[in-house]
């Protein structure tokens, strides 16, 4: 059985990822991050997913802080709210973290080649584009290129494989993707701004992109939203 | 003045290399990683060299031990002792740590990113060479090219360069530079396995790299080893 590393955040996205690795038959390998985020609500969602999808192992690495820059997901910026999905698709959102995939991806790369690994799914889309660069095909070649000049692994001849099953999805193929595979969708969390109790909430980039992606699904969301 | 990421572990190469940095008129940010090495002393050096060159700012960055695999370096196996310079050159050695300096170059680029700096200075070297894949300038050629497609910056159209002053010197050539600059190498720590008082052991990889350095320049190392 084939080993796999799978980021997983715990958004609607990883877990569709993580449950195609699966249907794939790769034995799993889990790998979140705790970076600072501020807030954690996506931690317990990936825990919740990676034991419910039952992976063989879920490891949660903590990333120094101070390492990455100013962002809305890491310091006190105001996420965007209320924004229009022509809107969102402008630009690089204040929400983009320098570095970040490459980071959560060379982190992976050092899990995978210890496990004697070469498969490494990440959930990145380029439809219903989030705008943030380090989600591009083009991105994703270059460090597969780079790994296997990085590595052990590589040297010996074999190939590294960062799979994007998501790269040409829509944000409701994945959700009907996830419905095939029989993801519980409830155990998500997508929001980037989520309310004191949890709830997301409903405006920010990531809220707007999975409510119209359920639209345009024709499935409900089971989670609840604060508005 | 522009600013520059130099990646520092306090060994001789990553010195001379923040010196190189420092003499082509960068304002520096040294970087050094805390990633469980079994032997603290490197990251006392990086800090005495800090101070002495006189960087605009050091972090020590905190990096999950578990994700790193087995490897001499971080792991309860065997230091290579008394192997010659020729058996040295021969393959991969057990110090190989997976994916370590695609891991730094990752942190180094984020901390680059948000000082809005594109220039990170790293001290591999191709020449006495160590045997590691991720210290040749195919890997650091790869590396750029993905950062640029990583990053904001990139997308923007500004360019990171990843310079590697030593790639093509050797280990007594390098000696010669750091005197050259005024470098105080009794600062550095080169060796993988030192005595408990904190000696160099005299007879790992590097060690022996480094008096065979040392005895080409024909200048005495300032260091006291074991051995």
């Amino acid at each position: 059985m084939n080993r796999a590393v799978v980021l997983l955040s715990g958004g609607l996205d990883s877990t569709t990822t993580l449950a195609l690795a699966m249907a794939e038959g790769f034995e799993t390998y889990a790998l979140s991050f705790d970076y600072g985020q501020r807030q954690k609500v996506e931690l317990a969602a990936a825990r919740r997913v990676a034991q419910s999808l039952g992976v063989r192992e879920h490891r949660i690495a903590l990333i120094d802080n101070d390492i990455f820059g100013r962002s809305a997901l890491t310091d006190d910026i105001d996420v965007p709210k209320g924004r229009s999905v022509a809107e969102i698709a402008e630009g690089i959102p204040a929400t983009y973290v320098p570095a970040r995939n490459t980071i959560f991806l060379s982190y992976a790369l050092a899990w995978a080649e210890s496990l004697v690994a070469t498969d490494i799914f990440i959930g990145v889309n380029a439809l219903d584009y989030s705008g943030y660069p380090d989600c591009r095909p083009e991105f994703i070649t270059a460090f597969e290129k780079m790994a296997d000049l990085a590595t052990k692994t590589g040297v010996e001849g074999a190939h590294f494989k960062i799979h994007t099953p998501l790269i040409a999805m829509s944000k409701a193929e994945i959700i009907r993707k996830a419905g095939e595979l029989s993801v519980d969708l409830s155990l998500t969390h997508s929001c980037y701004d989520p309310a004191p109790d949890g709830r997301a909430c409903g405006l920010c980039d990531s809220c707007q992109l999975r409510r119209k992606g359920f639209g345009e699904a024709g499935l409900a969301d089971p989670i609840v939203y604060a508005v």
